[in-house]
């Protein structure tokens, strides 16, 4: 295994960026993708991710937290890049068995995987924060920029769908997005506080990062969370289209947005982010939006947002913070 | 893998002896084997194991029933012969994993073998007596005769040792059996009612065969449980020595034996069980005891009691039942 964070060669980006302090808002594959490339060019205390976790649940007595194993494994370079999310290096030994007692199989648990999430469950039982147990797991997986959940406290994303309130995890899982999303409810959001790291990140940011994950279900829980917009608001935030050529590279997003009655371009997402983008990075493929998106009152950026390999998602990164250096310059700030 | 449950060939035993209805008591390894030679010559319905669960504990969040797993591992064909514990096709991703991310991984939990104590505790944990979910297993690992907890409510095995007061995991695994023992405390075992299927099953038994396992931590559990010892005692039993030639074949009972102030060999496991056994089965190498096990009361029986293979296991069980025979023909019954 290469180490997670060397830096990636020959790549150029202004050598000030670097030392920008960025919070990057994430959810799942796609975020994990870009705030790996940000780790790549930053330095790791200039970075920080808080992550969505909104589609935790609990399973086999184990708790959880898709985004957040996504974004930990991405930066320890463990991630498998073909399926989405567990690890590259993964065996099914235990599915396998466990599936022959007829047991449930539906959510696919590797072996490796695994210990991720009974260690984590055995530290949360005892009663750690699930902040404290994110850091000891980041830490034991050699990860550095810091990851943070947005919340300690429980919230759980609920698809309003066509037959009635699922739970996410069956929704995406177990039903394969199959039933039409009418809206979502994040039940325990009123009640969540940031979790202890997010304010301070979000506070001392100079720059806050919409990753490309889907705007309902992984970045809208963490901007839902009581105290979070206002932050995100006060700074330079730049986004990244989840939508690319009318499609969402990985996940339902797409979908998503039919249902819920907008056009799957990148253009729902800058008018879903409108109050609080200062500006959108999106793909050459849709560059003919980019005046239709201007005319919301932000910046845009057309280049390739597609992140196929490492050296992409850190020259993604880097033209990201190329381009917020524009809008952090003294004229470009609001 | 071959069928567990194909009758061994070419063995020669009285086939009146397959009609006998046999309840066994059993430990862990050597009583799994002796359960399994057991039901490779009976027939399923004419065979009920109960099993100790006085070593049962809980270990990352799961129940594990190490004396349960050995016999259900054993009957299907399943176990490893060199470990005496887990499965003999197993790989250990996920213990690997754990221990890398600074987990506990003192307890060997092979990747398939973690798929039984997962399902075993999902259905526990949704309310099923673990009578219930070890016949389901059972099922499930294709195993056709019974094989039954002691009890379904909760008995914790204490050793009393020089080092203070040790739950029997930590003595075993932990510490490697290396304090002192003085005794032992069975937790809860005033309040354990008999499992469903238990008392039946002994009521009904022609004999009953206390297994080739540790006197003190897998058999006495089950003897101690309210109501157990007095439905035994009411039936012709015959025992297999777990000591051979002054040593355990697995396990700590000829080092316990010492420490509890025994000589380590058969004599003391007639003395053990002395109000109980109508006759001991203990090998060669240990012949010269027999005169004094008799002097106790009981019938001797001399053979090879060492199980090293599939065929040893049926050959050791048409023994018990051939010299059981003897006992159970109206001159021989008590």
């Amino acid at each position: 295994m290469t180490n997670p964070q060397s830096p990636i060669p020959n790549l150029h980006f202004p050598i000030t960026a670097a030392s920008m302090r960025i919070v990057a808002l994430s959810g799942g594959v796609g975020g994990a993708k870009l705030v790996d490339g940000l780790a790549s060019i930053l330095l790791p205390e200039n970075l920080t991710a808080v992550v969505n976790t909104g589609d935790d649940f609990d399973h086999l007595g184990l708790r959880i937290c898709p985004d957040l194993d996504s974004v930990l494994y991405a930066l320890a370079g463990l991630e498998n890049p073909e399926t989405g999310w567990g690890r590259a290096d993964e065996t099914w030994n235990f599915l396998e068995a466990l599936g022959s007692l007829g047991g449930p199989s539906w959510f696919k648990l590797g072996d490796r995987d695994l210990a991720l999430h009974m260690e984590r469950t055995r530290r949360l039982r005892r009663g750690e924060p699930l902040s404290v147990v994110t850091d000891y797991l980041r830490r034991a997986l050699g990860v550095k920029p810091s990851a943070i959940p947005m919340t300690d406290d429980e919230v759980s994303t609920v698809v309003v769908s066509s037959e009635g309130d699922l739970p996410f995890q069956e929704y995406f899982v177990a039903r394969r997005c199959e039933p039409l999303v009418r809206g979502f409810r994040f039940v325990g959001i009123e009640r969540a506080r940031p979790a202890p790291g997010v304010t301070e990140a979000l506070s001392a940011a100079d720059l806050v990062v919409l990753c490309p994950s889907n705007p309902w279900v992984s970045m809208d829980p963490i901007l839902a969370v009581p105290g979070v917009r206002e932050l995100v608001q006060a700074k330079p935030v730049v986004g990244v289209s989840p939508l690319v050529g009318g499609q969402a590279l990985k996940g339902p997003a797409a979908k998503m947005a039919v249902e819920l009655g907008f056009a799957p371009t990148a253009y729902a997402i800058a008018e879903h982010y409108e109050e609080l983008l200062t500006a959108l990075l999106i793909d050459a493929q849709d560059a003919s939006l980019a005046p239709q998106i201007r005319s919301l009152g932000m910046q845009v950026d057309v280049t390739g947002i597609i992140m196929r390999t490492r050296e992409e998602r850190a020259s993604l990164a880097a033209r990201v913070l190329d381009f917020a250096k524009g809008i952090l310059s003294p004229k470009g700030a609001r």
